[in-house]
């Protein structure tokens, strides 16, 4: 499996409205972007940092995985995201090493990116995504 | 205040032993150094995959911060760390923008680093660092 760098951190935050500014003026990020991702119940808001993104989280639903997420445990770090050049190779790759998948098939995430999940119950606690930039 | 990159992505693990081989052998990524820690009650495992490291986090003490988040939340994202040139001046910076730091002044971290926290009660949850390479 080949994974070129941290795609994105995703951070569960309960106000998009409320993180934003601490990311802007205390750590002199740019939120570039904010998109709803309908089926995932989620408002996402965009940072960029050197190679990596950051994606703030905030659920427009408590029965949402964000919304169910700060419930239990509260907001802060809620995945990691992997760049590759082949989701579909890296997918099929863990699931033959025993890994369980959330997605057995890309799907289209936030940005337009080709993504799948691991399961946190098989890679140590880290709910864990891989992205690939499409076409 | 100038972040440049991510400079880590801090995991709590419940036994390096056992998670080094996923994220070898599954994820294809390359343990470099073992690390102890012994001021923070952890030993520490680094992989590099871009700019970004994952450190992963296992704690030798069950009353070291390791052991009380994996008490507490289980094992997963522990925290998130920023690398910049100019340490001193990016907690100054955070604590004169009202961010609660846990450390007033850099101090030695992992891999020789210059480090200081912020408390994630005012990081809207993220536990976040600083880093900066010395000299």
């Amino acid at each position: 499996m080949e994974l070129t760098h941290i795609e994105h951190i995703g951070i569960a935050v309960k106000s998009l409205e409320e993180a934003i500014p601490y990311y802007e003026e205390v750590l002199g990020l740019k939120c570039y972007a904010i998109e709803e991702v309908k089926d995932q119940k989620v408002k996402t808001a965009f940072f960029r940092i050197g190679q990596t993104k950051i994606e703030l989280l905030e659920s427009t639903a408590a029965d949402g995985p964000i919304g169910k997420f700060i419930e239990k445990r509260g907001p802060g770090l809620h995945h990691m995201a992997f760049a590759t050049n082949s989701i579909e190779n890296a997918l099929k790759e863990a699931e033959e090493k025993g890994v369980r998948l959330v997605d057995k098939k890309p799907r289209k995430g936030a940005e337009g990116l080709n993504i799948g999940f691991l399961h946190p119950g098989s890679t140590f606690g880290t709910l864990t995504e891989f992205c690939e930039k499409p076409g």
